[in-house]
């Protein structure tokens, strides 16, 4: 048991290393949260992108690939705040804007609403009414909008 | 009623249009594909680190924001496979190795491990002992440079 415990720390030890290698090398705390809410970002985009064709028509639609992007979705809208801590207003190349920090109730009342529409989203895909669904994907849409316009550089 | 919908889907197609505008202007499918699974891995890395960080002891031990990361890291290790389609081993600089699509039935399976892996990281982060923990986090960071070693490019 001894054995067996220690031969796992060594393998945790060892995944550790390997990630650290893997993701922090020679980069700075503000970098690695830069891009981390970058990725994020990043793979909210690509979700939406595919609902967004299958409302405009352009890819048809089908229910359960419509409803995995929405429930991604709703998962990553919770995720990239933690990259908009103190201190990371610079350190990468980034638009975000100073009033993230200066005003950040605000930003934070835009991530809520943010969370919330995607989660209506999430619901609404789960049912399957695309007017359901449209309603619920304007206001998502609205949110990201609205959150981009206030806090995002042109 | 009728009004009411009409806004709603005109707001639909607002969203749409600020989606398309901001996620897809002037890529090709190849390169939104790749930027999405490069996205995804970037956010894996970042929850990785942070609990790498807390079982090294580089920053002190949090059950609620390690198990925090625990559960993003097990619902973005479901998204980045969507990004490795069809055509998509190049469009944009990527490690991806061609193995990924000449042997995916070994690469579906290196991603089901590691879906498994997170899985259980999360429950062992959500229990908060320490020593099922590392055991988890040794066998996601096993998951993680398996598939690494395999299918990514130095």
């Amino acid at each position: 048991m001894i054995r067996k415990l220690a031969v796992l720390t060594a393998a945790a030890v060892m995944a550790v290393t390997s990630f650290s290698v893997s993701a922090q090398t020679a980069q700075t705390a503000q970098e690695r949260a830069i891009q981390y809410r970058q990725g994020v970002m990043k793979a909210q985009g690509w979700h939406a992108g595919n609902m967004a064709a299958q409302i405009r028509g352009t890819k048809p639609y089908e229910k359960e690939d419509f409803a995995r992007s929405a429930t991604f979705l709703a998962q990553l809208m919770h995720m990239s705040w933690d990259g908009f801590g103190p201190g990371t207003d610079k350190g990468a190349p980034t638009k975000a804007k100073p009033e993230i920090w200066t005003d950040n109730a605000k930003f934070k009342a835009a991530a809520d609403n943010a969370i919330k529409a995607t989660a209506t989203l999430a619901q609404a895909a789960a049912g399957g009414n695309m007017d359901t669904i449209k309603a619920a994907f304007g206001e998502v849409g609205k949110a990201c909008k609205g959150c981009h316009d206030d806090f995002q550089a042109k």
